[in-house]
């Protein structure tokens, strides 16, 4: 059986850095997931006035200083994307890929995804709609599907469904320029809406219609309640109380997931509580 | 009629430092008040590993770059104790010494003092006991008070005090080496007990008793409820929600004072919510 965590955080923004300081420094056996760079939020940030203690700050330069940071009390960011949680009771499983994680805590701090849903994405979710094509690929062996792509990594969900799929499109909805391996037609046109009767069948361009048996939406970070069944929301955050307590024992979120305002002094105290209140749940489980 | 700020922040903590800074980059007209070295605890801490950024930084070059920080952005810390905070409604009035503020909110980030109260501190307050020399000063004209001081403000309270008492005693709790002007006697022992019937009389110690009319305790924060009447209390923090909210209207609370864990990222993330929640309800307040 893996070896289990003491806290698994997801999401390598302000918040998820900083819980992950947090249960370092209370001695937990912890393990950082992160996809991107760190976060893509504050990398695009141009100038930050209002990060107490270091004025007039780019935001690479804030994202460098919170990687140096992390990195110089020897936490390692981990290069993977979790695509579901699921409580068992005494402890999580955490889904990456075809990989299972487990961990006595998990703190969700996955940032929000500021885009807006396409026509018929959340109707079609579950039919012939999903946000993990690795997850989901044995249901679409042999059939045609579509990939709506908004970073790099669905490329490479891309290639993997090319090798199990008939036919695969990829509609990247960024600046792209890369070749892509196996049978992939690109398509350079936005999606208007996912069509379908009682499951998703086709995708509407401005001009035309693709038809496929299944869409995947590859975003920066999956809707929360994907990501965590049964996961309580409030007003499309996460919702938690003052210690950052879900609605699942042992799950806490932090950051711009858990709620307004987005910013990062906010962030960063919100992943400092939840580490906080992660490591006296776990003291607690002990006795 | 006096001018009236749209925020008043009380205490130059990380949480009091952090809302001064939103709120002034929301253009809000704004005093900070501040005792003694914003802060005491910041200045006494050695070295922090967990604020975000600044790795392995002492306590005072954090409350150093904190200050430089809201300096840089014209901001000025008022070397002015707030005595009582009374919500009028449309508006707030803020006592300090015999001196009124009127804000259209006001920020509570006191912090908080981690030491116990004297025996009888409570059960006498308002009757023979209180936080504010100069407050109550007319009610004690011509008698005898003593005034027990943990920070060196108490000196000027006795001083104060002494102009119009007929006795001042002064026990200070701290190490005392200075000289007092006016009719001030000082008592270098360790109060045990406030003293009295339904009114407080005198305060005991070790091997004697003292008599006096009143007792006066100034400390670095007065309690809380003391502070801000009708203030709703959640296990001796201010009760506050995710939006740092109290139970009054326009009053917010950020930092130590709102609760546990007393750490420095969620003192600042607090008092970044607790201010743009005062922007908001200041410009919902204009329609
Ligand atoms: C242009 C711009 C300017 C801004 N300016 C300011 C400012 O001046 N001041 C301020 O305070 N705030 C500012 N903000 C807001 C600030 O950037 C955010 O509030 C902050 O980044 C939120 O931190 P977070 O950790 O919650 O989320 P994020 O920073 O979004 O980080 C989340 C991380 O989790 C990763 N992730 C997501 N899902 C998964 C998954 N399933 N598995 C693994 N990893 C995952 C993401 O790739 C990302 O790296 C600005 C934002 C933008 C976009
Ligand atoms: C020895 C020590 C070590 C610590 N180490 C760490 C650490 O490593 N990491 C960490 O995250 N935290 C640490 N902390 C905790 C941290 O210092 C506090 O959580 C933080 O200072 C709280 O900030 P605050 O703004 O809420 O309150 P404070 O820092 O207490 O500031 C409150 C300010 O308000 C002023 N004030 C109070 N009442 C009034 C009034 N009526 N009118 C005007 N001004 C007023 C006070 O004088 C003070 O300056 C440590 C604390 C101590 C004592």
């Amino acid at each position: 059986m893996n070896e289990i965590y003491d806290v698994v955080i997801i999401g390598c923004g302000p918040a998820g850095l900083s819980a992950s300081i947090n249960a370092k420094i209370r001695n937990k056996k912890l393990l950082l997931l992160g996809v991107e760079l760190c976060s893509p939020k504050l990398h695009k940030t141009p100038i930050i006035y209002n990060y107490p203690g270091l004025p007039n700050i780019k935001g690479e330069d804030l994202r460098q200083s919170l990687i140096r940071h992390v990195e110089s009390m020897g936490i390692e960011i981990t290069k993977k994307k979790a695509d579901g949680v699921y409580s068992l009771g005494e402890e999580f499983n955490i889904l990456c890929g075809n990989e299972t994680i487990r961990s006595k805590t998990c703190i969700i701090a996955t940032g929000i995804s500021y885009g807006n849903d396409i026509d018929g994405e959340k109707e079609f979710l579950g039919n012939g709609v999903g946000y993990c094509a690795t997850c989901d690929a044995p249901l679409y062996k042999g059939k045609n599907v579509a990939i709506i792509g908004y970073t790099s990594e669905g490329e490479e969900e891309a290639e993997f469904l090319s090798e199990v799929c008939s036919k695969v499109y990829y509609i990247p909805m960024y600046k792209f320029s890369s070749k892509l391996k196996g049978n992939i037609e690109i398509i350079n046109e936005i999606p208007l809406k996912i069509i379908g009767n009682k499951h998703a069948s086709g995708i509407l361009f401005n001009n035309s219609t693709l038809n496929v048996d299944g869409v995947f939406l590859i975003k920066e970070t999956a809707p929360m309640e994907q990501l965590v069944p049964g996961l309580e929301l409030y007003e499309k955050h996460i919702k938690v109380n003052r210690n950052m307590e879900t609605n699942i024992p042992g799950l806490y979120a932090a950051g711009d997931c858990a709620g307004k305002p987005y910013q990062l002094a906010k962030a960063v105290g919100e992943g400092q509580i939840a580490a906080l209140s992660a490591v006296s749940y776990i003291d607690k489980m002990k006795h």
